[in-house]
């Protein structure tokens, strides 16, 4: 990795993080690294992210089988924000069964889902 | 907008917001909005962010003519997190004056700019 490492100062030791799918460039999701996870990613090419609601390193996809393989790391200008292009392994990246966590559209004052599920979460998560 | 509101309350008032280039796929930026920055959006259609640098509301685009018009708006599973499709004007996103503000990507530890300049900022931001 060398010297270059994100800013983790300015959301008290996280940075979002942006996933991309790599080959169609659909938003998958967003999620945060904390200085751990960021060095864990670049050593396993597996996306890990840090779950503020488990307050724990979480290797996306060790449960579902769901892992994101890491193609390219893109980091912003302020080199605060990452952006992750991924090959997104089972299909989906949602927790919901979807294949993005975007799923919803805002269309007159509603969410409208536009998409339907490529998984079913109770037999993913058991 | 009706009642649908994102969770502004796990980052003490604000969310991530994903820009994506509505027509290329192309991430742009990575922003922040409080409760009013996102009434502002719905309300004008145009991007407005909460400047966490300047601690103010923040017509992107209002001093470079940048401006991003918004043409579809995504909220994530959690809800505490948008996705917002834009049509960006003037060229670029960044204040360094390339299209994206993720212009460089992480190659053998360095990292090395994968797109040239689509404007000048001196002449932009004077």
């Amino acid at each position: 990795m060398g010297g270059i490492e994100p800013n983790f100062d300015r959301l008290g030791g996280l940075i979002p993080v942006v996933v991309q799918d790599y080959t169609s460039g659909e938003i998958l999701m967003l999620a945060f690294m904390n200085r751990q996870a960021w060095g864990e990613t670049l050593r396993t090419r597996l996306a890990t992210y840090w779950s503020r609601s488990r307050n724990e390193l979480w290797v996306k996809g060790e449960q579902s089988g769901n892992l994101q393989e890491v193609k390219e790391i893109y980091v912003d200008c302020n080199e605060d924000t990452v952006l992750l292009k991924v090959t997104q392994q089972g299909g989906g990246a949602c927790h919901t069964g979807h294949r993005s966590c975007f799923y919803r559209r805002l269309e007159g004052g509603e969410l409208k889902e536009i998409d339907e599920r490529v998984f079913d979460p109770e037999e993913v998560y058991r």
